[in-house]
């Protein structure tokens, strides 16, 4: 059935709860969210395209729908903040059927029930062709505690957490899938790996580094470590050397991913950050390891079997229609 | 020339200044705002789809930068809010020639200066096909005092500010004229008559109603009047009387607009409110106009001579591909 503006506006409407920061969500010209006082307002923006960010015969719709809003919440967490509220706009062409609209809904629905927030408005559109989402996540941080990109110090030690590089390794898996035969499956066999179609925004860790005041600079793990790292290292001024060796690599089957993919592969939704305190192995639950050092040098360097060398931003590309 | 993402973020980055809201824009995971103290926040997206709300060979890239600003502005004034920060999230195909983004957001800029905001954040990204634009426009408003949709009274009366009708008229000259020759120049050569390519949204009007308490309930008209008015009967839960007489029309040339486009032609961003309270005929120099009043009966009626007749929503069809 192909979808009507008005139907989607419905759906999006009735789907969305009011979240106690939410004193007007959908329904009127704008939303009104009440920030706890003495807070700041953190806002992020992330488009999810189809044939850019996703495809629809790669990816099963929930899995865009929880990716979607994994991304905005991921941001919140890189800042030690508290996520309050989502925002969707949501362009659909009038041949995408309605069911595709259902699953990712309840794909981003079942993420926003994890973090206790609502959709509290958004736009709908009929698009010109494909889908397009603009996800907006709004959160809070006390005024002035934000952990920014520039705050690394020479000296800081560097910090990730989990594993890096189970999603680009499963997104390997499913092109491969892909070319032999039914995706769609292969990605439900394949649900004990959620590296990709589930990731978990480090929103916990994020929370206890800022209220400690143990992070000096953080970023989310979106574009893949050595471009994140980088960012870090331009924002903050500072060079940065990686320990290759300890990279905390995922496990996708019996073994671990490629360091390549390690340094480079994206989507992996962790946090990365700097520090000059110490940092204990694990915080709520979840794996934090030393993989470097912050020094006054320019740029980036791998250090692999003793030796140094440089290390170049190849963050993962988008997927792109070929 | 085609359009790099980098380019285009570098670019967003330049044209980004920081506001007095803005603690830190673009650069990081977030941005981070300051609220005034005893506000609450105010969000609203709006999409500007190529095909949808604007075609390319229809539209001067500065005015599709305008109006797509200037539909997040006109919310913020609907709710008597003070608008601090805009975001823009923009997709754009590689055949899309970076000089239409340098005039889009030349156009989007000249008006955000207008009112003294930023453009605090945002995504990029290469889109499939086309372009899509997504603003957010985020305000504030001293807590419990935002003006809703909900809140008309039976026994109010419904006033507009400005003139209506005359956007929908000069987009119907633009399409004329595209169909005999050069419409850059049309736009160009009309820039006397600014109701469709530089629509001014109310936010001093609105502040100064939400101050004194005037307006019982507030929408801005971006649908058309029949539609609009629909919205605050639903969400007030009360009936609307509508004078035809009374509709002030925007003057395109020598003539009126017809009654058809005042009330169903949308885009004209003007607001329509009700009220219990005496309203002066001029707010912050800005025309306003009683148009009818508020009832106890469901549903929309229009006085034509005397004769009440039902009114149907029929609110501007957006500027689909044909």
């Amino acid at each position: 059935m192909p979808l009507g503006e008005k139907k989607l506006i419905q759906q999006i409407q009735r789907a969305a709860r009011g979240g106690a920061a939410v004193v007007k969500g959908i329904g009127d010209d704008c939303a009104v969210l009440r920030v706890p006082g003495g807070h700041e307002v953190l806002i992020t923006t992330d488009f999810s395209i189809e044939k850019v960010h996703f495809r629809r015969d790669w990816h099963p719709p929930e899995v865009v729908g929880w990716r979607c809003l994994t991304r905005g919440l991921s941001d919140i967490a890189a800042m030690g903040g508290e996520p309050l509220a989502a925002f969707l706009s949501l362009a659909v062409a009038g041949d995408v059927p309605q069911k595709w609209v259902d699953r990712f809904l309840r794909g981003l629905l079942e993420l926003a029930k994890e973090f206790g927030i609502s959709l509290a408005g958004g736009d709908t559109a009929q698009s010109a062709g494909g889908i397009q989402a603009d996800i907006v996540v709004v959160g809070s941080v006390p005024r002035g505690k934000a952990v920014l990109r520039s705050g690394a110090k020479v000296g800081d030690a560097i910090y990730v957490t989990g594993e890096l590089g189970g999603a680009a390794a499963e997104l390997g898996r499913r092109r491969e899938a892909k070319s032999v035969g039914n995706l769609g499956r292969a990605f439900r066999a394949s649900r004990d790996s959620k590296c990709y179609s589930r990731p978990q925004a480090r929103v916990a860790v994020g929370r206890w580094l800022r209220e400690r005041g143990v992070a000096s600079a953080m970023i989310d793990l979106s574009d893949g470590l050595s471009t994140d790292l980088e960012h870090i290292c331009q924002e903050s001024h500072v060079g940065a050397e990686i320990d290759a060796e300890a990279i905390p690599r995922a496990w996708v089957g019996k073994e671990a991913v490629g360091l390549d993919l390690a340094l480079h592969g994206g989507d992996d939704y962790e946090l990365l950050f700097t520090s000059g305190a110490a940092v204990p192995g694990e915080i709520t639950g979840v794996r934090v390891t030393c993989i470097g050092r912050v020094g006054r040098f320019a740029g980036m360097r791998l250090v692999v079997d003793g030796k140094a060398r440089r290390l170049k931003a190849a963050g993962w590309e988008h997927f792109r229609a070929r």
